[in-house]
């Protein structure tokens, strides 16, 4: 592995000659990748015009003047659907996006000019921004890498909740029964892996985040495969290391554990060699709103979810993800998406919840000396500000179209600004609708401090 | 390159000790792959009991005991689906099952009993046998292997026939204004691209076979990625090479150039490297039927197709094949399927009209050394026949239920025996109807056929 000095020179050089930056987008299923990803896009098309960059400096003081797309290094890696999106968000009436499966990619090559001027005077230089949108369910299986098949079983079947139980509940009674030291039967198996991955679907739909293996959820073209047809064996607890040492090749432990290694080999470590590691600057986009709404378990699925997903980020020395892959990323953003759902004197208290749900990550990211920003925006502003008489108070409330087509006026309640106590989930004082984006007519999509994360992102190398 | 000797020893080797076997299954779309392999799978799995495989010898003469599924070798290859096909075929009315997408495999372990019995009297065998199914489509990429990007676009645009070329129209009135050298714009190709793919799809809609680049057709993962993304330059005829390698990179002949290395290198290399240079055995199947009801520009269409896929089987020294990966298929069938839709003396013919249509190839083949059998099969029989008083003679007709439900019993005419002549298409004897699959009641599969190519196939290695 290269030593940090060397490998911090090696990035300086590489980046002074190609003035290129790869820029990642993750988050977990409907955290509002695609939508972040748009408006990224379309603001800095439409930057020197009409979009509203106020936070950046660059844009502020007049020096970008706009970006093209160019092509993408990377041949085979689907290109991000900026077209698609936009042409939904233009549909009469607008929808939001589809959103994406996989990893996608976007070239930008942005134009700006340099604030101080040194030997080229008034000359204007270019960076060229890759964009990289993956799902974050693939960061929760990292911690797959650091187990094998007996320890990652247990770990699994150690800390669901009573919900997530519930889900399970069929799969269990059926894989409770199993004998690892059966002969696998190949049939049998495969059910049992599509009861599992059938369950995990379902808990990704009653809202749970924290689900692995991450690519049961999107198999794509490894659908029906035996790499995707592995799952905990609750039988294992009565067997020491030993006595599973001994079983046959063709036992139904050996058959799990071997593709339980090759999805280790041949799913998750890729990933990480092929992209991840070459990423520049990261942004990890969170729906803390929809959690809130979701109720407490849920809540705390997302909070175990973002606790292992920003593993990924932890880049002390003698983290796995260091030791594995040296990964390169130098700057870090968390986002709280959807901001445009509640009014905006409870922004604040959204961004603190944030920071409190990812307390222990951060720590250990400032620990390893991360530069790492909080924040909450909406990528894609959906409603409006007014202030409405409310018990003879003037207080804020926010207009705009449901996803049924609905106009409405709603108050959407307070965001706590800790995380939330078991009192307060007894209240339930929440009620976050959805919103569908509204129509536009050209220009630049309206966003909530999306220009924040973006100076905070790649401003650095528009000076 | 190893020398024949060697490798058949090699081969010999290695198949006595492991007792192993890969046969894989191809054709071009609805050739019938899914059938025969469901089929295929279906006798193994009732021989010695209901399986009718007279044409054995191994099951006639009682050896054949049985088969069963096992943990297949590939853990990243889809598992071939059998149980969803049987489902479909036992299903009230019975239906063809899904056609499958891209690879997939499945292994059965085969029990019987050696002809010639040892010093292990009395003792049973078990063979290996990997089953695999492949598109044919992909196939017919292999002579992109043998171009560079401007002789595969001259190649692409010269030989297409009246009614495909109106298919392509679209999209050549917009290809044909691109000039090579403007830089190239990423969302102006891949509209374009968009444009060529979409007419691939109608041009295989249309009964149209010999279409490349293969995985335009089935992407799977690679939606949307740049190296599905490239089409023949028809203003490329207007340059010479020297004037073409002086073109910039950006340039819009560069950049598609760049997508067809690519997808040389990353898409049709993977395939014959991972695993077509693996198979044993190999079937191939067509749908000479199918071909003859869609009239000569199609049935023409057909042949060079099958000229084009059975280059991956010519293993002559000077082959591209050969000096690429050194394949070692060591017999090859070819049938022309769905035999059940034309009455029994047709077969003969249809075998007849199989080998015209492959006259060239099989010649190569013959030559090259490489045992190849061409029969006329029905994986699945879907009609019975019947004798009928017609004109007052008794003439044998089909009885069958059409897709649409409705029971007929039909003449569907005579199968030429050699290809047939401008007289013979003017006539238009043919009306071969689609049937649906008969209703069964358990049992194994009816099939006609099916166990002559697989004692072609197979039976040598069960004696």
């Amino acid at each position: 592995m290269r030593q940090p000095l060397a490998r911090e020179l090696t990035n300086l050089i590489e980046r002074g000659r190609d003035r290129q930056l790869r820029l990642a987008v993750t988050g977990l299923s409907r955290a509002g990748k695609t939508a972040f990803l748009t408006s990224l896009v379309n603001q800095l098309r439409h930057a020197g015009l009409e979009a509203r960059l106020d936070l950046m400096p660059v844009a502020r003081e007049g020096r970008l003047l706009g970006a093209r797309r160019v092509s993408q290094p990377d041949l085979g890696v689907p290109r991000f659907p900026y077209d698609q999106a936009m042409a939904a968000l233009d549909a009469d009436p607008p929808f939001w996006p589809q959103p994406t499966r996989g990893i996608s990619e976007l070239r930008l090559s942005i134009r700006y000019r340099p604030a101080r001027r040194g030997l080229l005077r008034g000359e204007t230089a270019e960076l060229s921004l890759d964009l990289f949108d993956y799902p974050g369910e693939w960061l929760l299986d990292l911690p797959l890498l650091g187990h094998d098949y007996p320890g990652w079983s247990r770990a699994m079947l150690a800390n669901a909740g009573e919900q997530r139980r519930a889900l399970l509940a069929e799969w269990e009674s059926v894989a409770a029964g199993l004998d690892p030291a059966a002969e696998a039967n190949e049939a049998e198996l495969a059910n049992i892996a599509s009861l599992y991955a059938r369950s995990l679907q379902a808990a990704r739909e009653a809202g749970f985040a924290n689900l692995q293996p991450g690519r049961f959820l999107l198999p794509g073209d490894l659908e029906g495969a035996p790499v995707l047809q592995f799952f905990p064996l609750p039988a294992l607890k009565d067997y020491d290391d030993t006595r599973l040492a001994k079983l046959p090749p063709d036992s139904v432990y050996a058959t799990l554990a071997a593709r339980f290694r090759h999805y280790q080999q041949h799913i998750v470590r890729p990933f990480y060699r092929d992209h991840f590691r070459r990423f520049d600057r990261q942004i990890v986009l969170v729906d803390v709103l929809g959690a809130l709404n979701a109720g407490p378990e849920r809540f705390e699925d997302l909070s175990q979810a973002l606790t292992t997903l920003m593993q990924s980020f932890d880049y002390g020395k003698r983290s796995l993800l260091s030791r594995l892959f040296a990964p390169r990323i130098d700057r870090l953003a968390i986002a709280a998406t959807k901001a445009d759902h509640v009014t905006p004197e409870q922004h604040g208290n959204l961004t603190s919840l944030l920071e409190a749900l990812l307390a222990e990550p951060l720590q250990d990211l400032r620990y390893a000396d991360v530069p790492v920003k909080a924040l909450s925006l909406a990528a894609i502003r959906a409603t409006e500000t007014h202030a409405v008489e409310h018990q003879k108070q003037r207080t804020p409330a926010l207009r705009g179209t449901t996803l049924e087509g609905e106009e409405v006026l709603v108050f959407p309640g307070e965001v706590p600004s800790q995380l939330p106590e078991a009192e307060f989930w007894a209240r339930q004082g929440f009620d976050f609708r959805a919103f569908r984006p509204a129509p536009r007519e050209g220009g630049a999509l309206p966003h909530i401090r999306l220009d924040a994360a973006l100076d905070w992102l790649i401003g650095d190398k528009l000076r």
